[in-house]
């Protein structure tokens, strides 16, 4: 059971560092590479060919302005890929999002929330538990918690 | 292995219908059901909390406007949660698109792209795929078909 | 007559606070909590099936992103609903609003401007002001000053 | 316990009338006019002022483009004004939407969705509920007659 | 020949400033005020009726938001109306835009870019200069003046 | 006293047709020529210089797309320039708007609604009954009637 | 001298039809391709690494949706790459044509308007003028003639 | 062979600074000029009619809001324009965006990317690179020298 997490850009680090945090807390293991799909798409097919072979069973791709990057990784490999969109720029992310949840069928990206590196783990920790029945535990201990800190809330002051 | 399928609203089943084609095409059980997030809340409480002992696996949801189905769905189970924005009105579905897509974590939703019902059933597939290896072979042998398919186009007559 | 303030995260208290700032002014009773419509759906639910109880006869809602939350609490009361989107991120509170807005029938939500606490402060007393001659006449004599300083302003500097 | 229903221009009818048509069923009582914001200024305000001796307890305001008509009204009446954003062109309503919901403080505008009469009639059915207990009534039996609907929906053939 | 100025609230300043040193420079004189459409209906009504007498022919009308201010002039007078929207919030104007563009028929108001308060000086003096050959003079060297300049534009070190 | 009406092409009569048979109404003189500013920039320019001599007093130019048309002609005359956005394809207008809208200062088009050719008409008697008092007459009038036409409306039935 | 012209899907067709017209009426050759960068990527490659042997020095690449194929194809060539972004569902074509002109550096795609097939050809031609002399004159007096069409137009009668 | 360089505004020098710098590392000569399409047309098109005569072989033309710059050149040569939409106010660049993309046939502007300059520099070189082997050269050992970047990047710590 692992996650490769992959970014077109050096700049993804702090979106993409919310997903590795998220990894790490729900104990599964990941790998993360800075592959461009446009810049260096040799490498990039290189690594989803190895995918497999190193037990990679869910993909996060965090990508901003035309962000083919999940959509490109998805088209060369079955495992489920997700993509979060990246704002870059001064359109607010809505770039990305276009371009990574229009994908046409049967190539499906699994798109989250714009800058929303920490969902795109929780989804694939979602995926993977179909198969892992401690890391389905894991996580309902985390969302029971989760439920627990919501209730016990105070009234806020305002 | 069975996927749950759940729209908002009767008029949504041409768009979920592409999606239950799809699944039967690759030969994955499926239940559907009309259940409206505000107009049956507890009608869809109630058939979320059955979804694990009558063992769905994934649920694809798809709504259309404010597009809540989705994201509540994915805040009362760990089951992965797929969403496909639906248009309807004159807003070309950027409405429902947003309302699914920018989930606050822990709570993820997968989403599609607006009207892509099919594209919501390949995704499923890749997920069960996961843990079923023969639902994963026939998937395999679907994409292989699909690239002969494209490698052996014509030219296009213009 | 009480108004309940409900926000989906702590950071929405800055925008939340300019509501309780109008109750306070026009002298209306409020609570408020923190309460999210995917991180505690119980915990919410819990508190809406307690509104009546308690006497509230109007509920503001704020939250950004897919901005769930009132109606959310719209389907679960008869209680009027007002909504508030919050900017949070880059889309600019457009997903917000489009996600408040967009309810389908019968379930309204009462929407007002994107980061506008106050405006949905204002709208709550004009409903409540309907039932309870005392907040009408406090809300008259407000708008009356308000007019007045409107037509006393001199001629700006520019 | 009176609505008053208004749009800006005739083509509007096909939408308010399903205020209208929600307005019957649920036994409010309703006026009807067509009155311009631009077009008629002062016979809008003239209406405007006989509210209140008329027994009008909330306003239906539905308009396109520019859409300035809940707002003016608004800032002529303390009677809650719920807006219905009509789409006339080609921009999908986000005109009305935005000309409507964006209003300054202290004058706001109730919106509901984009050509969604219907949730402006059940808006200000929750609005005179808080005062009217009858009519609470009536409201109450129509969502359990909803929800018992939406649950004994069967499943969805596809 | 004289232009009114008229800002929904003192925010608004800083642009229409810029339309105050444009007339300024090219010697039309104007007055200024702050009058909000729903916050002083009543005295900008005031306000607009005495502009005939005052000598008032073209109005400059900046606002935010839903930004109705020049539009609700514009049927108040037969006095040409120029709009300004004015970025406030976080949708970057689209609002106020919409708001005083999409007028309809036959009231229209003539909108200039977002934020851009001198472009509707040099519109007022346009319109003013159809009647008035001195400004028209002025204005005329003015564009010279600027062509000349752009021409003697030396080539650009990058 | 004349008004020249240019479009970028002849598919944009329908559009400009309003405009044509709200100048008739009022009586005001005009000619119209279908002229793109990409396509005819030289014969564009012949015509815009001799729009004085001829005593063209307002321009109205009609475009979608790009839509540069008005902001050329501005660039080219200090007559004042009235651009109408035309919807063509599938962005509803929002490019020919934008593109229309947001000039440089200090050459200002006065933009009016998506497709509202009547509105450009309006807004060109507005700007030339500053000149002339007996054009104002007719605007005073049909603007008087239609405030009769709009007061003396039935109440709506719905 | 030679263009490909490839799409996504057959579905593009008549958009891409303008191009091979246009490229026709200036008597450049051309081939077609239906090939998606999802759908056939490795047959895509193969096709794309043919390019120069076949002699092709531009690529016009038309696609909807995500529309990665243009910047896909220029991450495997130095050719130039034209991309059409085109409409398919209800974003009408923004989705397309942010997907495709938002490309990181090094690796452009030079865009033409939405569904503008026709432009498309006319850029390739540009850019292959400035290799060869012959195609600058066809491209010449294909102006000359467009310009004097635009001139000699009559006055449009409205 | 040489490019051009065309500013509309001196604030465009950062973002076309990049383009300046990607042209010096390919060893590509060029020009560079500020000049208005709106305040200096005339000394534009002097500037323009002596491209050929100097051997400007491809233009890239930025410019912000309105953005006809690119546009209004093209119309006035055949030499290949390249457009940069530069973000300049409150819409994040959409409106320069469309301005320039939207052209109508058969006058094309080639369009990258919001603010991206640099990127229009590469699509000069690949244009020029049809012609000039030794450029081509160049480009593609730049390309190799990136793609072996890409490869050689150690995994990302996260």
């Amino acid at each position: 059971m692992k996650v490769a997490i992959i970014m077109g850009s050096p700049s993804d680090k702090p979106v993409m560092g919310k997903a590795a945090d998220a990894l790490r807390e729900l104990e599964v293991d990941f790998s993360a590479w800075v592959l461009s799909a446009h810049r260096a798409p040799e490498a990039l097919r290189a690594a989803v060919s190895r995918f497999e072979e190193e037990g990679v069973e869910a993909v996060i791709a965090g990508a901003g302005l035309a962000a083919h990057l999940p959509g490109v990784i998805a088209s060369q490999t079955l495992i489920p890929v997700i993509g979060v969109p990246i704002v870059s720029g001064a359109l607010g992310g809505l770039d990305a999002l276009l371009s990574m949840v229009q994908m046409p069928k049967p190539v499906p990206v699994a798109v989250v929330g714009v800058d929303n590196g920490a969902n795109a783990a929780y989804l694939a920790c979602r995926i993977l538990a179909v198969k892992y029945p401690a890391l389905r535990e894991r996580l309902s201990r985390f969302h029971c918690q989760m439920q627990a800190d919501g209730a016990s809330k105070e009234e806020a002051a305002l």
